[in-house]
């Protein structure tokens, strides 16, 4: 009995699973995790949180994970409140559940692309079609032939990913709101990178009031520094969150994951702090790659895309052979690297120089 | 904006959130959760765990969380490999899996009512056709009568519960490797309670090694008592688990997931150390029931379905107004009750002495 001999969906046949190479070498800057761990103090304040949750283990989280939901409007602003937010394991998870209540058989998802890789694969897997939309040449996004896609298209669910991963950049809110007015369905701001973005950015949750079918996606995986905790969240009006709960598995989120968020929103402060280091060595990084002549994407996240090597592949083998895991993704004659701390960026570049 | 307003998928409209109402009651016996909460000892080690994990808690967790498949294998023994096991949040979960990968539009799955109420939402979810089968007038399962509905319907998937929830009795693995057969997709034996079964009850997993479309999914929320970790499992054939990954939402299980789970594990003594009370307390329940002339069914579970009441739930609020919480669910006229500790049921039969 082999793989292909078992009865699974015809459109999963040939695939492989998702996953950047999870390769041990000294300097990990591949998958945009923030290279700061958690202080001691947060430890401590965990490790109790645990000891203080871990008595009602043997009974079901809150379903409805009501505490976490207030941390996380309070921590948004923007005068959100509970019944505004929900959240599950990583915004993978929430992505797949606005999928399985805005997608499914007959329906379509459209994305800009190249753009955050899990949303043609969760939207497939929700039985949705995905239908791939264009960027410019520099990698922005032309309202103008974005509207003209969805009309085209009509598709029930449009994804707009801000700051856009692989490439970096944040899009304008006014172009958002041209987007949401024009979509028929409704619209997912992907803002998993947005504490990352360039001073004075504004933010997609600002369109909210207004717009009743946008959808706001965050994550605490990449400026909260909490990658291994998997929580993801989201932003929208009342009503799409009444929607999510049809859905959602039931005590899908741990009380672990539960009370982790929470204390991680705690030390907000803290672990917020890395990301005004991590944004300088960003712009350290554009610079220093446009210095040696290369073309770079300009970059509102934690990572910066560069190229162009007509053999990514062996460029990619090379940094690797130095100990520098970077990324192969997005589009062709392109590389990603993530920001990591001063000294991984040095063997980042001390790598790259070897080879250029 | 209301809730009917938005564009959700039809079959989602008029629906209701699934769950059990979560009252806050001196006597809890609503969810099959077990009573008995960890040890001093388990939450200092887990503690311990969190502390050690946490320092790495911006990393993303293993993704495939080799170590705890690694250890579930152990724990089911029945010569199982770390190849042949898969995890992921809650056997709700695990079954979402197996039907983005088995089922989808155009496919069926079937199973045999009552049983687990979130096999056909799952399904359903899946955008999956859901077909009902019959149990017997007892709760038990005729294998001709399921046989000749397989062969009718030739279902992608079978839903088999052993021990069946809310019934509680277990089945015959003669029974489940005739259904095997003349299965023409996968089946899945959901044993959530399979710990709880009465002596000698043999387990599904002794039919693995002949059967590749068989898929036998556990969890540790209730024998392990650990509800709030969410951590639900199953077996089968290596290359089941190869078709998982090709669904499986990357980095879904979290570090403190993974974690906790391990530390329960290396506990298992202590932990299914409640389980031989928790039947004695399940099996003098029955007993007292049936003694004051109630129809119980009998049960290889941490719970009891007994009955008949014209008007169910008139009983069920009777004894939630004197403080006990049980569950209206299953067929018409029956309620059932979870095992709780010798205190809890002493409640539960106060509560229900006053009302018959």
């Amino acid at each position: 009995m082999r793989l292909e001999d078992l009865p699974i969906r015809d459109d999963l046949r040939g695939r492989s699973p998702y996953g950047a190479p999870q390769i041990d070498v000294p300097v990990r800057l591949n998958t945009n995790e923030n290279p700061y761990g958690p202080s001691a103090s947060l430890v401590a304040d965990l490790a109790e949180a645990v000891r203080h949750g871990a008595a009602g283990l043997n009974r079901y989280p809150d379903r409805d994970a009501l505490a976490l939901r207030r941390d996380l409007a309070s921590y948004l602003g923007h005068g959100l409140t509970v019944e505004q937010v929900w959240a599950a394991n990583g915004s993978n998870e929430v992505l797949q559940q606005i999928l399985q209540v805005f997608g499914g058989p007959g329906r379509s998802a459209l994305g800009f692309e190249p753009s955050y890789s899990m949303h043609p694969i969760i939207t497939t897997g929700a039985s949705t079609e995905w239908i791939s939309g264009a960027r410019e040449e520099d990698f922005g996004l032309d309202p103008g032939k974005a509207i003209a896609a969805i009309e085209e298209h009509r598709p029930d669910v449009v994804f707009l990913t801000s700051p856009n991963n692989p490439t970096g950049t944040a899009l304008d809110p006014a172009v958002i709101a041209r987007i949401v007015e024009a979509a028929p369905g409704m619209v997912v701001v992907d803002e998993a990178y947005f504490e990352f973005a360039r001073t004075g950015t504004p933010s997609a949750l600002t369109l909210l009031p207004d717009n009743p079918r946008l959808i706001v996606t965050r994550t605490m995986s990449k400026a909260f520094a909490m990658a291994g905790t998997r929580l993801g969240y989201l932003a929208a009006h009342p009503s799409v969150i009444e929607a999510l709960l049809l859905v959602r598995l039931p005590y899908h989120l741990s009380t672990l994951t539960q009370a982790a968020a929470r204390v991680a929103l705690a030390h907000r402060a803290e672990l917020l702090g890395t990301v005004d280091t991590l944004r300088a060595e960003r712009d350290a990084t554009v610079e220093w790659l446009r210095g040696k002549g290369l073309q770079v994407a300009d970059s509102d996240a934690n990572f910066v895309l560069f190229g162009r090597f007509a053999d990514r592949h062996a460029v990619w083998q090379a940094v690797l052979d130095r100990g520098v895991l970077i990324r192969e993704v997005g589009p062709p004659e392109w590389l990603r690297v993530s920001i990591g701390t001063t000294e991984e960026m040095a063997a980042f570049r001390a790598a790259l120089e070897g080879i250029l």
